[in-house]
């Protein structure tokens, strides 16, 4: 960063800068790692750099897939360039497997494969510990219009039917994922944030029994060691393949 | 009771014993009372005579409308007779006024009156502490068909059109209540639980100010004292205009 580049806004896991460009913003992958609404905080050297190349690639190949995103390029080791975005307040998450919260919070044994998606919507507030919300509470806070909310629903939908096949080929199973939305300066809705082992639960594939081995944020959250050499097997396995 | 009616189910305020007629149950209302989840608990002498009174004449007054409910006849002042059914896990919650969790989970302002009420869906699971649920989650659960949980909102709604304006009609602002519904014998859905200050949040419109006078279990959970006055004023205002 340079002079010119001002904090705009630091995040968990990342700080946004001001860009030349007032249609753009410098986006730093930080090494922090937090869990439980920052109850759990640790640094691990590396991280930032492995987060930013994996979003990058993901980004790219969803852009390709004509997903409107927010990245525009890779500026360094840990930082891209991306469009400057209003962000939307919610947290959409998306599970093909039963895992976590999930199983704190229903009757849905851990591990239940879905034949059909299940989106859950949290509200992005950390006052209120990110709750999850249903569609006539998120209707009531005015947050953002029906229609919109159906657009990115089908936009997560969407990036799930892409990114689902592409980490079965190399061997990972997607266990669910958080996307977040926001508006451009023309109103259009972008794919923002990450797409990284932070905010998406991957599981090896390559294990001869039925043992899950998470290769992804729970490492941190459940202490089970090894997380950058987690993030480092899965850019390895996105670069071997793209 | 006699010794032909054996204890089915006790719940937090309520026990349920079998009647002789296989089709029918009893139902003692206790005066336990019990917030959040179970974790304070007191005892009001009283409490189960009122709310048995209320509930009674409540239902008699959603039958009259073609609601269909499990209510059958007073037994005595605390007992009631009524259909055999099989409750659905769940608890619909209508909201015509922000109050309570919703406020705390969301950032809707307490006290926030509603156009269009507002529909929360819990599951009932003390395990689980009643945690908020979607109708995705529902659906995946297996709890109910959507068909029959479409026929329990509808259901819902039109209780609060017949509620709304009688409880307006003795001075009461229905701020919110919590329904229970179930499957009789021959699998038709029935309201059932109770509708009573332990259920309902009942405001006093007799104020001359803009103060909050709970009429309503919410004199328990905050300490406000004067549970079995509130109760006996809500149950004497009923009887005032039935």
């Amino acid at each position: 960063m340079n002079n010119k580049n001002k904090l705009i806004y630091e995040g968990k896991a990342k700080k946004v800068y001001s860009h030349e460009d007032a249609n753009k913003v410098i986006i730093e992958f930080k090494d922090d790692a937090t869990a439980f609404n920052s109850l759990k905080k640790a640094k691990f050297e590396g991280k930032g750099k492995l987060n930013c190349q994996i979003s990058a690639r993901i980004f790219e190949l969803l852009i390709e897939k004509k997903i409107p995103t927010h990245y525009l390029e890779l500026k360094n080791e840990n930082t891209m360039i991306a469009q400057k975005i209003e962000v939307i307040p919610l947290e959409i998450v998306l599970r093909n497997t039963a895992y976590g919260s999930l199983c704190k919070q229903t009757t849905i044994k851990s591990g239940t494969d879905f034949v059909k998606p299940l989106i859950d919507i949290y509200l992005k507030d950390d006052e209120l510990n990110d709750p999850l919300i249903t569609i006539d509470r998120i209707e009531l806070m005015n947050i953002i219009s029906l229609k919109d909310l159906d657009l990115i629903i089908d936009l997560t939908l969407k990036i799930n039917a892409i990114l689902k096949p592409f980490f079965a080929h190399i061997r990972l199973k997607l266990v669910d994922f958080k996307l977040e939305f926001g508006y451009d300066l023309k109103k259009n809705i972008l794919l923002c944030d990450e797409i990284s082992p932070d905010n998406c639960r991957f599981w090896d594939l390559n294990q001869k029994n039925d043992m899950i081995v998470s290769l992804d944020k729970d490492r941190f959250r459940n202490d089970l060691g090894g997380l950058i050499e987690a993030y480092s097997e899965i850019n390895r396995r996105i670069n071997d393949f793209i």
